[in-house]
């Protein structure tokens, strides 16, 4: 995983909903992938309960081990939403009224209907810069290194969309694939190894698939020398055809 | 979330392909609803790449947290399985063969075929306690407080029902719901904030919905105590009674 000039990032899923099993997470993989594309490949994720303490400790940690710090949940008007003030608290800085924020929000909606519960949408850690998208009236964030985006994830993916048009990416992380059926991982272990030490800077995932069509193996290789990842996976197909079997390109279907 | 007297549980994902967006975890939402049940509640999950150190200091700051580490992904014949020997180092425990789980797959493989790699899948921190399952000749294993186990979810999943059936729960988490059409986050906001302060041991969440039927929001109670989870979702639906709308019981279809 030579991409070390790239910049990396993590994320914090915040929500008690998803640790208690109530939400199956949609986000991690949609960041995960947009984060490759863009060359700012994701590190770690935690998944963390919407406590104070936990998400100002979980930030102040993240930020200062990674490039980028995304977060998604906890931004809404409801009393569990509680990642605004406790970013702020993180950075040390007052959570307040975001005069753009508000003044837009204090439009949208009708006299009277502006009130305390939508208010907190609009107030957020001093010196944040808005995250604005189409769909949705209240914005995400940055603040520093961290981008604070919505849970729901039409808004987060709009959010991200906007928010990665702003990024100084790196060198986007490539993918080939090659798989086999009816090859168990077992036999391809010691050859497959092989071949990643000769590739140190592509990482080369073996992942085993049970398919009704059959079982057996998907190599991936990914990194940012697109022509590394050719050779290697090429590597691989000629393992694969010296056990007898045919190498298929790419994944297998779904 | 006064469920104190419960042990409490987090979970470590690792694997790079999830934080590549490759794959969409299906673990976490599955450890997290069994936790609840058995009375270990979910506090807190990493995902993390395969790369010794971070499994190592990640192992060892979990099983001093909580009560139980659970672990998804690593434990597989290929080079890029190394979740057993780091975890040993974090133990600081020899990884050696398992004469148990040596012994069975061994017996299992035909002559010749129990090769190098496949010995890795029987070799484990010293002192570990097998997690055997009918559909997976590999088996996890359970070290001290943490409890490591594969990464393909129906393999994990045996392996959750082998290594439940031995662990010391608590009281079952429980749940409640209502939910309704038409009514936005931001109008129950103040209300169900106020329920919130007088059910301090219950865990009230507020999730918008969007669906073909309609928008609106869930309203979901989790915790220990039935009786309260009863009473603070019958506040909850007087509140949108209140707002002139019907209360529906449970979570919206899917």
């Amino acid at each position: 995983m030579n991409d070390t000039r790239n910049p990396v990032a993590s994320l914090i899923v915040i929500g008690n909903e998803v640790l208690s099993g109530r939400t199956q997470d949609l986000n991690i993989k949609y960041i995960a992938t947009r984060c490759g594309e863009i060359g700012i490949p994701l590190r770690e994720v935690r998944i963390i309960p919407d406590v104070a303490e936990t998400i100002v400790s979980t930030v102040n940690e993240m930020r200062a081990r990674f490039d980028h710090v995304f977060t998604t949940g906890g931004i809404g008007p409801t009393h569990d939403d509680i990642t605004s003030e406790n970013v702020a608290a993180a950075f040390g800085v007052p959570c307040e009224p975001h005069p753009e924020a508000w003044a837009r929000m204090e439009k949208h909606y009708a006299p009277g209907e502006f009130n305390a519960a939508r208010q907190r949408m609009a107030t957020m850690p001093r010196g944040a810069k808005l995250i604005e998208t189409a769909i949705s009236i209240a914005p995400g964030f940055s603040i520093g290194n961290v981008h604070v985006m919505a849970g729901v994830p039409r808004i987060m993916q709009a959010m991200f969309n906007t928010l990665s048009a702003g990024l100084e990416g790196g060198v986007p992380i490539s993918s080939r694939a090659v798989h086999v059926f009816g090859l168990p991982e077992g036999v391809i272990a010691d050859g497959l190894g092989a071949i990643q030490r000769r590739y140190p800077d592509t990482d080369l995932g073996s992942y085993p698939f049970y398919r009704s069509a059959g079982n057996g193996v998907a190599v991936v290789a990914k990194g940012t020398d697109a022509a590394a990842l050719e050779r290697s996976i090429a590597e691989v197909s000629e393992l694969i055809v010296g056990f007898g079997r045919e190498a298929l390109g790419g994944e297998p279907n779904a």
